[in-house]
């Protein structure tokens, strides 16, 4: 399981300085990189790293071209991380390791489900009826995709993601919840990847939809009737209460948790951890944590925060006793 | 997959202004419904609505039943979200959505489980030895009830919960955790709904108990020896740890998370993402967020909140100066 | 399925003040324990109990050695909560409840996958080429161990849960995300304990490392890279960024939501519904938790929050006011 240089570059492009017969033996992260082993520098931060990684052969930019040669072996690339990533499909892609088309004997795929021979569906998976699953998309093993759910090509859906379970809605009647059948489905673009264990629950009337190129991580819940925009990334535990209409390019960090029947523009990025409570019509950067603190004096500051609109209003006071004037 | 209008009030009631013979197509969302759909109006505050939708037929409340006959064909009904949550029910049925009563033939229940003849067990789920299914109930496909755990009549548990894993309890040893096997079940009453992907934890030495009626969303995390109270609701990535006792007609927001040993008494609302330390004893609405922001607001906050205690100092200090008095 | 007091300590210990024949006929807990039924008191401040209780033995440590005699049959132990963790163990084991060695037919292990003999793999699980699975490992029903991945000896993964799931990794171009492929596995040591429906993802290059003794609850993700350390515990819903390396014996309490790319040291404590942003290098206990209160009350400090650098410009102007020095 080697690559030689020149092959990389044959296959992905990139300027070669170097010995074309370099075997490469591993991918390796900078700091580690040992002399079989190809690593890359993306961040012109790191450019120190130079002077000291073992790295048999490096992929540099441009401005690094000329350090990186005269250390050792270097591949040119306009945009190195992107390099890398396309190295990263071509190891794999060479090592064996795509998953090959077609329906495991163990999964369980309804009558009148309809899977692109393309596509790949793993073991212990369910596919159920009038769901589509498109070209070359990879379903993982032991996913659910529930009725009437349609996936683009080129997705990813990674082990235990369930599409189209139930969207929770629910009538109160004399203190107790009566069912909404939820009717609608979970409509997936192309290129999207949801991760293990991510729920979408299918919509009340309409369909839950995830716009193309998006890409959720793992333990993510969106709720039922949301919309995911295009090239929309979002990190493990995130949640996206019903109805919320998320716009495309947004980033939405760890356990940030979005509020429903709201909006947000394109382009905003929320803090991990932050509550979303209302809509964001302006594209920009969003935060709302609570500050860490060793415990006790977080619990200093909690008890003041219990009474800071205390605090306020004896500012105030004292504001009005010396005659400064204040406008809230 | 149509339903005509008369046939909708002969099976739930409600009065037909209008063309018994008038066709539904599909029911749909007030503000997109077009004239082959039935949309519904339980919010008086979205009356204007009527003078715009393009629904074929509407639900509406006494209150608006002349606005809404004036327009064209509506059925009046004393609480219109409840008779539309009752028509989500016919629909599904009348079209052939409801789960059939029987174990799929890749599902795996051990000897000694018990399933009642009218039940459902989806497809790849398990059911352990001594576990009990209920009359009625919906087990979707890749669900996990462990051994020795009871589901009442009337449940439905989505996709890839699982009802009975091990509560987490262990006994420090030297450094290290010593396991405490957890010989306890989880017992589920009637009429309850599990999301997708949620865990029930089984107790340590007695049952934990979803009394009959509550709804859990996905991905909710509900630890050893909890008890949730009749009808209580809870969103999605919530999170309630060990031995916390939950009371009836609670409602707790996404993300919100109840620490354990502790008691939440009946009628309480905790807001989405919301930490609740201790017990709460007064009904009320509860709530603990930390207010976003744009990042660079949050940022000149934060810096002082993290010396808010130093604050207070500092204003009591002027207060002494100004010999103006402050109870604490 | 009873014990008699004296094969419990034949078994494990401990010293049986009382008659070896007494039968019990469950564990219990201390405050509802009957007279067939055994209960531990590990906790001093809970001896008032040895008044009431009904169990009929207890486990108890050396100084309520004579006050439990007084009341009826005792086994003393110099750690109660160890030894009673060692008698679930017993009990178990003794009742038949012990996972059997062995792959269920319904699990699907790939080609180049190794099962220890004396390792359990539960139904409807999936084990992928390459993956190793250590000796008296439990693997529950419905659980993912994805290709390359390895488990330790003596671990337990409960159901639903995805070992080796892709780490979440991409380039940006041209608006949209170009897949870095995760060529990494997940490493798992002995003695580990990963809970329902947790996800560990595959390392980008190098592997995902959790240490011998972790214990890991529920609903927890774990990013690419990380490196969890031994004994080190996490409650249910936490959430760790990629390359994030925690030491040994720290403890993250639930939906605790830790950063990528940053070290914690050992033995560092970290509150539930925390987040942490950066490194800690120093052991100890840290918090930040937005303090709950009725809804009004919080709106109000909300509030006073969103504008807390102006109140603290406020409170600097009346001591420059007021000739008072302070140094920020």
């Amino acid at each position: 399981m080697t690559l030689q240089a020149g092959a990389i570059t044959q296959a992905l492009g990139g300027k070669l300085l170097g010995d074309p017969a370099r075997v490469i033996a591993r991918l390796a992260p900078l700091e580690s990189a040992r002399p079989d082993e190809l690593a890359y520098l993306a961040d012109a931060r790191l450019a120190h790293w130079l002077a000291s990684t073992q790295a048999g052969c490096l992929i540099v930019g441009p401005a690094q071209a000329q350090a990186a040669a005269a250390r050792g072996d270097c591949i040119v690339a306009d945009d190195p991380l992107l390099y890398f990533a396309r190295l990263t499909q071509l190891w794999k892609q060479r090592h064996g390791g795509a998953a090959r088309p077609g329906i495991h004997p163990s999964a369980v795929v309804e009558d009148g489900a309809w899977v692109d021979p393309s596509a790949s569906v793993g073991a212990l998976s369910f596919i159920g009826r009038g769901a589509r699953i498109g070209a070359h998309t990879v379903i993982r093993e032991r996913v659910t995709v529930a009725e009437g759910c349609a996936i683009g090509a080129r997705c990813l859906i990674e082990s235990g993601a369930v599409i189209g379970g139930d969207g929770f809605g629910f009538a109160p009647h004399e203190g107790a919840w009566v069912k909404i059948e939820q009717l609608g489905a979970v409509r997936i673009g192309d290129d999207v990847e949801i991760g293990a264990n991510t729920c979408i629950d299918r919509g009340a009337l309409q369909d839950t939809v995830i716009e193309n190129g998006a890409k959720l991580d793992n333990l993510i819940q969106i709720g039922h009737n949301c919309r995911i925009g295009q090239h929309t990334i979002m990190a493990g535990c995130v949640g996206v209460a019903g109805s919320a209409h998320i716009g495309a390019h947004c980033a939405v960090g760890g356990a940030g948790m979005i509020s429903g029947h709201l909006s947000i523009a394109d382009n905003v990025t929320i803090s991990g951890g932050t509550l979303v409570p209302d809509s964001i019509t302006k594209p920009g950067h969003y935060t709302g944590i609570y500050p860490i603190a060793d415990d006790a004096a977080w619990k200093k500051n909690a008890a003041a925060l219990r009474r800071l609109y205390e605090l306020r209003a004896r500012v105030k006071r004292l504001e009005q006793r010396l005659n400064l004037s204040h406008q809230e």
